[in-house]
């Protein structure tokens, strides 16, 4: 049970985290904070917080929780700001997509590694953001991954797991780098890719007529292209090593694979595209 | 009015365009032909078609409309088997996705390029494949493209492009090679890009782990990747010319893209995914 919980940031996922514990009837009151009134007097209205402070130092007051969805490059200035108003009580937790970034934030705005902050990450989303697009039902069966530190009360963490638990996600701990390498794989990759696709062909010059002629697959392909521009530009900053590694090892997957097209070499190119598909419906069941 | 229709290449695309034809009713006997008779027979238990003969010499006589729906590696042979048995009225289309390689297919299969070819390429589809994943609606709504040739029979163009139309879809026509481009951007490149991404995953020594942690984006971004290996090897052969272009556009676009990262430049990165979301959402509404 949640005494009060302050989200700081709510957006898709803040908004959707308040909803859940909501409908699950853990949390008494839900407090919000963020840069602008208007969006949090929205979530106020749509009943996800229930009332807010745009100092988010007032806003943390008395919490026991606090869950912590600004973007990557602002979390170590929401740090600093909440540190002196912490409850004596208070576990604090974040929703970052790349989690050396965050633990350096943390180190940085909170002056050290505090036992009661847990670096978490929800693996869930869609390619909408804000408030508006939030649903109680969004972690339901989806994973998050903590990544406690050495000297992380496990108290704290176990709070923080329950919390996701409530709210219906399965949540697994791992270490800190080793997110940073799995999600590069899994998701900045992927987006990074859609990204730069469509941009290239946006830039061609007969743009209209090629998008046209985009098929369902095409869609499905670039739907994360849709994805928040500085929400991803902060990830691939944030997580430039791994990102980096992955982008060097699909490139240089890639200009074999534009080798085998020049050469003509058949065997190659379904052996690659028999392996994909292969692993793709392989995981795609489970 | 269609008096008999063959299609050769029972599958998705074969099997959808007999089964809007046959619901638009605007067509008398429908005829399969392929490798496989059990595949044929599937067909018929299915109501697809109506009968078939597993000689496409065979299964095209008497017939006013042919469609080959056989992969591109396959097409030349097709064509020289059918030349001597069609009627003296047939139009022959198909339904390849890369146009340049079946003109060169029906100048060898045909011994020239007839006046009563009509090459074609309906752009619809799903990661699916087989005459159990055909459905009437397939082409509702959806672009064909015509590429005819300067001597082509401007009656038999009209005549594949009514037979298109009573299936739901739009028609339009361009040159072969203008084709070539523009599915090499939107569609070849993302299979291609699809593909090398799960397999450059699937390759990784904690692929079991990685894949675990895949969420919504990356199964959309990869549904592509469940295609047909064989049918996209013979796409990437036939339309190689388009597709190593549009790939060196997106390599060097890549490399960039990785510049920016390594330069900590968030201003290029924003730019990219701005530009790329503004795309997206504007080409998506239609």
């Amino acid at each position: 049970m949640i005494r009060r919980l302050c989200i700081i940031g709510v957006g898709l996922i803040g908004g959707s985290l308040a909803r859940a514990l909501r409908k699950a009837g853990v949390v008494g009151e839900i407090v919000g904070s963020g840069r602008r009134s208007e969006h949090l007097q929205e979530a106020v209205d749509l009943g996800v917080i229930d009332r807010f402070d745009t100092d988010a130092a007032k806003a943390v007051q008395g919490a026991d929780m606090v869950v912590v969805c600004v973007p990557l490059g602002a979390m170590e200035q929401v740090f600093r700001t909440i540190l002196p108003a912490l409850a004596a009580d208070a576990v604090v937790t974040d929703a970052g997509s790349a989690k050396a970034s965050v633990v350096n934030a943390a180190r940085a705005g909170f002056g050290k590694l505090p036992t009661w902050f847990v670096p978490g990450h929800p693996i869930a989303g869609t390619e909408k953001s804000g408030v508006a697009a939030s649903f109680a039902e969004l972690y339901q069966g989806r994973r998050v991954i903590l990544t406690p530190l050495e000297n992380t009360d496990p108290a704290a963490t176990a709070k923080v797991q329950a919390m996701w638990e409530a709210a219906g996600a399965q949540v697994q701990c791992m270490g800190v780098e080793h997110h940073d390498d799995v999600l590069a794989a899994t998701s900045h990759l992927p987006h990074v890719l859609a990204f730069q696709m469509v941009d290239t062909l946006a830039r061609m010059s007969d743009e209209d007529e090629i998008f046209r002629y985009a098929a369902g697959g095409f869609r499905d392909f670039t739907r994360i292209a849709s994805s928040d521009p500085v929400m991803w530009r902060d990830i691939c900053l944030a997580n430039d090593r791994a990102v980096l590694k992955m982008l060097e090892r699909f490139r240089s997957d890639l200009a074999n694979l534009a080798e085998a097209i020049r050469a003509g070499d058949g065997a190659e190119l379904e052996r690659v595209f028999r392996n994909a598909k292969a692993a793709r419906d392989r995981h795609s069941e489970r």
